[in-house]
């Protein structure tokens, strides 16, 4: 039997799904899980894009352009003008999702060997693409006291050696929440600039900003036009997670040239679901607002609610629909299984993503898990009173 | 202003694509242009798949699992099974079309380095995956004269070296239109064994098989279970090209496992899609035996056609939808750039795939063009006497 690549072997498998066989049992006895372990939103998708998918007349489904339709290029970047950003049609490349746009900005930008730095906690799935492309994840460690603040620049600058290519960020963060400051923003400009890395901006959760913050983007960022490379997505924004449909959004243009041909090997990303994604940039401004207001209320209810249980810190965010709150046990993975396994209250359990996973140096977060607010209110409420309820009982529990 | 990676340069422009600019002078400058170029096929998507489309009704689409749906999985192992092919849900991932598929067996099998071997000519973007997993891609000629049968197994094992993991057909093959025998395969089947490699076949043309030949597929292949990875696709079979859904089977459960990896950091394929792909599995005989029986008479046309032109040679295939023609002329490119640039008859002329590109050996298949079969068969007959009294002026033309 011929033995599978080093590649493969190396491959992380996904952190949060580690614990999705004890959810399986828990289900089968009976329990109502919680899942606040993923970032799947029960959202509505906007009328309009579920209309263009029962409207699609074409008697072909056809492959688009390799960069996707460019009608749908043209319109997404009126968007983004309208929302300040200055993008043109050409600085768009349609991909499979966010994740195609992060691997192909990583193969476009980086060599084999190449370290990029990341602020952890992190998406975990950035592993993934880095052993896709064969880069060294350099983490720098972000702290729960300052509620995932960006680390201090010189901590940032030390991590910086010949072979550094790039500085990956999320902003609004998952699994913090966190949102940049333009302060911030400018510092990893400063940083950028000097060193002329490449600079990656996860973008995806854009729309989801609370209590009045505005998102600063990269593409702000003025002079290091050609540094910056930034990832879009509508899974989260239209929540049509499933349709596959992201961006990768760059003025430079020796980058774009070199994704697309990253993009006509894989010939197009999908056709309905680009004319669905092109349809919900009509989603009129009441749907946005609508969700924003309910993402408040679940995150209040959710972060406050954490906090007024003995021992638990949550910091909160004022981006995306995540928050990593900090628990009073020996080790928070074990509590999580615990959870699934050994409790219920009620009837009912959560599930929660061990934030160990997101962080990239050993050790750490293992007091943290990771909360999606992605369930209804009440759903919500109940979920804390059960982790109040198992902080009482958890035998690991320190007191 | 950072560099690119070394990927991103040597990441080769797709070859069908570098005449597009000629071919919109000419429509622009009002001549009909007979695209043979690209196998983008003009047969209607089969109506289950569109109804399941237009009938999709969830509020949210969401991701499915990142193998795909079981519900899909399932089916499609049943389908496999009636036509004969041991397959069941587990052994199938499925892709974000056969490009996926064929990018995540390359990640799975292949360290970068290792050396992949390719009977040629071959489908092109071959060569874009091997760059992206860092593969050297080690040729094996086969011949016009023979109709591109496989070549000897002495010339394909002279080709093994250390480095060497896999070996990577297709059949029915995309350019040459040649279906491997039994007796091909199983000799491609020994060497497989003797040598401990992957056997890839990428049999997304399958169904795409005339004058009543059978497709014989490598998971029928005894004893060479844990080799063989076999890539498949909804594009062509169901023209539904840009549905994005195809399939990675194996029966090697360590391939299968670190497939999956790969799958879960992308997240899913898409969820319409493979609603579509499932609905489209209920697609009538009818409908198949329709579009065998069209595509026999288109290829009849355009083969029949131009064996008929004076020093035209072109043996005729038994599947897929493509053709590679010898022309009497110094060199295809060129002649192919000519048609768009300087030639029509009655206002027409006719777009070709220059074949260089489908070779990897330096100079080879200069005088060779690939055209796909793909228009009405009227278009077809026009496209072939543009064809012959091109071939009558142009300077090139050795007579
Ligand atoms: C931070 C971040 N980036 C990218 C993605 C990828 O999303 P998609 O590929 O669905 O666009 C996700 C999905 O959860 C995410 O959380
Ligand atoms: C031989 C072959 N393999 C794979 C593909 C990829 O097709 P898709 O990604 O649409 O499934 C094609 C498309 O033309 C092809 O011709």
């Amino acid at each position: 039997m011929p033995k599978i690549a080093q590649k493969a072997i190396d491959m992380p498998a996904s952190p949060i799904r580690k614990l999705v066989p004890y959810a399986e049992k828990a289900k089968k006895a009976g329990k109502t899980v919680y899942h606040l372990n993923i970032g799947q939103p029960d959202i509505e998708t906007p009328q309009v894009a579920l209309d263009a998918i029962r409207n699609f007349d074409h008697k072909v489904i056809e492959y688009s352009h390799s960069a996707g339709f460019e009608s749908y290029r043209t319109k997404l970047a009126e968007t983004y003008r309208k929302g300040g950003l200055p993008v043109n049609t050409e600085d768009i490349l349609i991909t499979t999702g966010g994740s195609e746009a992060l691997i192909f900005g990583f193969m476009t930008t980086c060599n084999p060997g190449d370290e990029i730095i990341i602020p952890e906690p992190f998406y975990a799935n950035y592993n993934g693409f880095a052993v896709t492309a064969g880069l060294t994840v350099v983490p720098v460690t972000s702290s729960i006291e300052t509620g995932f603040a960006l680390p201090p620049v010189s901590e940032i600058e030390a991590k910086i050696t010949s072979k550094t290519k790039a500085i990956v960020i999320c902003n609004p963060g998952n699994p913090t929440g966190y949102l940049y400051s333009k302060e911030e923003l400018e510092q990893l400009r400063d940083i950028v600039q000097k060193h002329d890395l490449f600079l990656f901006a996860d973008e995806v959760y854009r729309e989801f900003c609370y209590d009045g913050a505005q998102p600063f983007s990269v593409l702000n960022l003025e002079g290091i036009e050609n540094n910056v490379i930034m990832i879009d997505s509508v899974s989260k924004r239209y929540s049509m997670c499933g349709a596959r449909i992201g961006a990768l959004v760059s003025k430079n243009k020796e980058v774009m040239t070199a994704a697309l041909k990253f993009g006509q090997a894989r010939l197009s990303p999908p056709t309905v679901d680009q004319v669905a994604s092109e349809a919900a940039l009509n989603t009129p401004q009441s749907y946005f607002d609508d969700v924003v207001s309910e993402y408040v209320q679940r995150r209040n209810i959710m972060v406050d609610g954490l906090n007024s249980i003995p021992g638990v810190f949550c910091p909160k965010p004022s981006g995306a629909f995540y928050c990593v709150a900090k628990f009073p046990v020996d080790n928070a993975e074990k509590f999580c299984q615990w959870l699934l396994e050994e409790f219920e209250y009620e009837g009912q359990t959560v599930m929660m993503a061990p934030a160990n996973g997101f962080y990239s140096t050993p050790g750490a977060g293992l007091q943290e898990a990771r909360i999606a607010y992605v369930l209804n209110q009440d759903s919500l409420k109940k979920a804390v009173v059960c982790l109040e309820k198992a902080l009482e009982i958890y035998p690991g529990t320190i007191r």
